[in-house]
């Protein structure tokens, strides 16, 4: 890296956040961290893509917003704690004002989060942001897809289908005649907040978790893939927010949309029968609802107040795949 | 994720190395590993960009060699011993047989430093792979860029030179009338070897280290500038090849080569007096040579045979300015 390009770092220099675990950060050939003893340490990677993951011209700080958050919330679908992000960015010029709002907006949800960027790379090229995100957790205490079983409960945290509601509007597929409940929809698609402390107060409760990245069905269909196991969901039980309600008039689309809507950052996590009780304590904070239970097929059943349903999913083929 | 690109996850699913301290690999929504107790670990983060650090049409397995090297030579100059690397790759397309080449390329220098590769992201996009290198150090041992001393002597091991000479044959700018000559210095180019074992038994001899993958006069630039001392050079003590002594009439020509050649991925080095006789035992099997010695002015200083010189090389005023 050279000339105009070495000015970049000058943007991601401004991080208030300064981990004790960090033992060096930008500036070496590495970065030193110092993990505790007893610790294990999660890692996850994300890429982002213009012209794949978003138009070229979307606001960089929705940008920014969504490459750290779909990372963290991977973090807390483990139950770790974040501690450190590398980034690698190629970007097709210098451009001040987009550089500005990215990094304040990158920093502002690292911080939030207690994340220290601990350095990356800069380059000239088309532009895509690709981050690896590290947690901390005690030993052998990570949440995986792999532990559901038999008879455990199924629950989600929050509520699900603003997401895919919102990307509706943005696409202008669909809008609502009230511009307020439209803005909060887009709003709600693109800064949705990843379930950290959730996740790790699930660490000793949960037996399984994921989050919701690609929609209920195709993430719970990976959790059940992993444990070999079933599920059967009441679509009915499904958590919708108030603002879906108004968006959508039909019951039907509602739980269709709550199924399929992607890049929630809610939690789908799974409790054995002798947890629940615990679960109540943990979650005190935070909105969760059982939503189903796992069976011993490799199916996934959806009921409605006990009626078999025979909704063709988006999703649910692509779990039947990679069973 | 979905159709075709789901599919390239099986070129990823090849390597050998199964390291006992990766507890879940691939296939979650992280990857959890156990560092070792009372162990530091060193990271660093490479992108490379097709257009900008390679062309469209270049070999995949120099892709691939390029930025996994690159990578493992920055935790070569802490000392660093390799231990996991995450991968983001964007592909415009499917190419099988890129795919295979690359991933066996790759592997194979992964498995040579034990190094497995615990996630990543594949996407559609305009070719480009950002890596994120981790090694492990013993608390406290990492080399930086920060520690030399005024009196401390410069090392630097192998040869340089090489990889400029490789470039100006792959870039038709000078061609030897021997072709077997031509095509080892293209060789040399592009699967320079990083010097792993070297870094880490320099742990506790060197005060300070960087690897050449600018330039010497440039790496060291950053040393001097992290140390807040300066360097006096002399260059008829610079490791010089036969190869680019055959390639080379000139030796004014070969010492500005082995100052200004990227990616080598050499060592440079700094050693108090007292550790002099300990480095002649820790790199027994390594070849290196003594270059100068660091002084007290903020300069860099470079003499052939205790005569100054006054040329003026690429890289240092790159050095001047990140003074």
């Amino acid at each position: 890296m050279s000339g105009e390009f070495s000015l970049i770092d000058k943007y991601f220099a401004h991080q208030q956040q300064q981990r004790k675990d960090v033992i060096l950060a930008q500036g070496d050939d590495c970065a030193i961290v110092a993990p505790a003893q007893n610790s294990h340490i999660a890692i996850s990677t994300d890429m982002l893509v213009s012209g794949t993951h978003f138009l070229a011209d979307a606001n960089p700080a929705h940008i920014a917003h969504k490459a750290l958050a779909s990372n963290i919330s991977d973090l807390a679908a483990m139950g770790a704690s974040p501690a450190w992000v590398s980034m690698g960015i190629a970007l097709p010029n210098v451009d001040d004002a987009w550089l500005e709002v990215f990094t304040t907006t990158f920093f502002k949800l690292a911080d939030y989060y207690g994340i220290q960027l601990i350095g990356g790379d800069t380059t000239k090229g088309p532009l895509s942001i690709t981050l690896t995100v590290q947690g901390t957790l005690p030993e052998g205490k990570g949440l995986t897809r792999s532990g559901a079983k038999v008879g455990d409960w199924i629950y989600v945290t929050g509520t699900l289908g603003d997401a895919k509601a919102g990307l509706d509007v943005i696409l202008q597929q669909r809008m609502s005649d009230d511009v307020a409940l439209n803005e909060h929809l887009v709003e709600q698609h693109f800064i949705s907040t990843p379930r950290v402390l959730s996740g790790m107060a699930l660490r000793d409760i949960a037996s399984s978790a994921i989050d919701i990245s690609d929609g209920l069905v195709s993430d719970l269909g990976h959790i059940l893939a992993r444990s070999d196991v079933g599920a059967r969901i009441d679509v009915a039980e499904l958590p919708i927010s108030p603002a879906l309600t108004a968006f959508l008039q039909q019951e039907d689309e509602r739980q269709y949309y709550a199924l399929t809507s992607g890049e929630e950052y809610e939690l789908c996590f799974t409790v054995p029968e002798t947890n629940r009780g615990q679960l109540e304590v943990a979650l005190s904070n935070t909105p969760f609802r059982c939503i189903g239970r796992i069976t011993g097929t490799r199916d996934l059943e959806l009921h409605r107040n006990n009626i078999p349903l025979d909704w063709n999913v988006s999703g649910f083929d692509h779990f039947k795949v990679t069973v």
